[in-house]
């Protein structure tokens, strides 16, 4: 049922967006809830079922969304649900309970996931530092569901949510970074708390309460109220172009006065990752941060960005799971993404 | 004055001995003095000249003899002398003080030091387990030398020496092994224990006092006195047979029930070795002696236990600054140390 979804590579880990090297994606969402419908708490079953009903039927009467991948996650396993986050096609929210939804397009850059928090999340997201350009799709989208579908939308609040802190705009915009510069050179500490002044949160890769693994930041809007969201959306964009130019800079900086030390950290990180026979996911992305910085600086030329992404989603515990066609345990996980990772890398120099 | 043996290989490193991937090599050193000449402490500057004029005198007219390099290491600068100390042709303590001579045969297996901590301290180095070999060896340049020699030697005691734990025989034999097996399967203390009760000498590398770098261990005889030479020599080759023995069984049982495990751990040395841009010492050896163990044990195939020989020695301090011409610092040398490295395994996999 998901499997055409294996080697199909979500367009966000092309690499194709503008400062691919330093901004991984760019993430829209938008929370959508039906008017008429219980949706605090998601505890009505027959609402849950309703919506299911509403949003499918919306999608097949637009000539844009008709051909969307539409997926129904209660019938999913258990690894075909986690496959399906790891790819950030749902979110972990999504793979809990029943009633659950998704639609998603050919080049799985778009999401519309039903039942989640709210009614609708709708996700876009991009290569490379887009944000406009994800906001303008989530927009369009947005816009075809509502043709045949009534949100609940108040004039003072704007669009009501299920969770207080999505009403109004219900605009997520979030950018993942990857600022190795700034964490090796010690500068991401003042950076961080610079962006947390201007009112953004900021995260590791996984989401809330996890710490920087991979030296991945993920920057996001906190507040989804009083806003447009053409300025969210371009507040967040120029910060993002700020921290691309400081981890210009930083890298620069390494490359100037650290030259030998951060050839040697690259290298052992590609020397390791190239001959490793048991490697963790937690390594793996580690391992990953040195891999792309020294890609990034020319330090390493055999590789591409397009193949570092790629291997940061398929050395993912479900995703090999896919690929191996049935269940391991975490022991051999590890040889099995070890020897991904050699295949991979097979050539390179 | 010792350029010669920059580009020259110690045959010890040449790996042509018998078990050369666990026995590294085999050593036979003799105490001699001579007699009517002060031999304690080498406090008397003209005794110690004459023992210089006397042993030099007695290898030029040897025809086995005549052909060794003599070395004035008075004249040596620091590093000249380091460097012999790393290639094994002289010892630490033939570095101090003056009147220190050496003579070194073509093929370096065999080294004879004038004023060491006794007037004649004569050396043979060979490839693997061959002790009764380097034993011969040192016998038949004991008998040259003693041609034109007068030696300090009692009917009772035996050969006399500087210091009373030589006297008798004058006999150190030493037997350099690499044990890794046994020490990632955790049976080496129950081994060493087992050795030191047979009133044998365990040390690490460099001599007493170190830990075992490298996994390498140096058996030797504690006992000079009331033994004949060949028991001494017998007993420490049956016991270094058993040691392999044990060795082998440690490398069979790590393939057998942990083939990923080693594995990972010896592509992971390899990886590191053949890609870091900055390298110590102690990591060379360290990781070396995983190399080594991949090698022996079939893991790693494009190597010889003869290069990796040949790069424990050229990457040591002393060696890498002959190499460079010059005087380099500590930070520089791993540098260095991490280029030679690269060079030396360009083409393996």
């Amino acid at each position: 049922m998901i499997d055409n979804f294996i080697n199909n590579t979500s367009s966000w880990l092309r690499a194709d967006g503008p400062n691919p090297d330093i901004v991984i994606s760019s993430r829209v969402r938008l929370a959508r809830n039906l008017s008429g419908l219980s949706f605090s708490h998601m505890d009505n079953e027959a609402d849950m079922k309703k919506v299911v009903e509403l949003v499918l039927d919306s999608i097949s009467k637009s000539s844009l969304l008709e051909n969307y991948h539409k997926i129904d996650i209660d019938r999913l396993s258990n690894i075909d649900k986690l496959f399906l986050v790891e790819k950030r096609l749902i979110s972990p929210e999504q793979t809990r309970g029943s009633n659950k939804y998704a639609a998603v397009n050919q080049d799985e850059s778009v999401s519309i996931m039903i039942n989640e928090e709210d009614h609708i999340r709708l996700q876009v997201v991009l290569s490379g530092l887009q944000l406009g350009k994800a906001w303008e799709t989530a927009d369009s989208v947005d816009n075809e569901l509502e043709k045949n579908l009534s949100y609940a939308f108040s004039e003072e609040w704007g669009y009501l949510t299920s969770c207080l802190t999505n009403t109004g705009t219900g605009l997520r915009a979030s950018v993942m970074l990857h600022l190795a510069g700034l964490v090796i050179t010690k500068q991401i500490n003042k950076i961080l708390q610079a962006v947390s002044q201007l009112g953004l949160a900021i995260r590791g890769i996984y989401g809330e309460g996890t710490e920087a693994l991979g030296n991945i930041f993920q920057i996001s809007n906190q507040v989804t109220l009083g806003g447009k969201e053409a300025d969210i959306i371009s507040n967040i964009s120029r910060l993002c172009e700020q921290l691309v130019e400081h981890e210009k800079n930083a890298r620069d900086t390494l490359m100037n006065d650290s030259k030998d030390y951060i050839e040697d950290k690259i290298f052992r990180a590609y020397g390791i990752f190239k001959n490793a026979r048991i490697i963790s996911t937690i390594e793996t992305i580690e391992l990953l941060s040195d891999i792309r910085l020294g890609l990034s600086m020319g330090v390493l030329k055999d590789l591409s960005l397009y193949q570092l992404n790629k291997l940061f989603i398929i050395t993912q515990p479900a995703y090999l799971q896919m690929l191996e066609g049935h269940e391991i345990n975490s022991k051999l996980r590890d040889i099995k993404r070890a020897d991904i990772i050699r295949q991979t890398l097979a050539g390179t120099e």
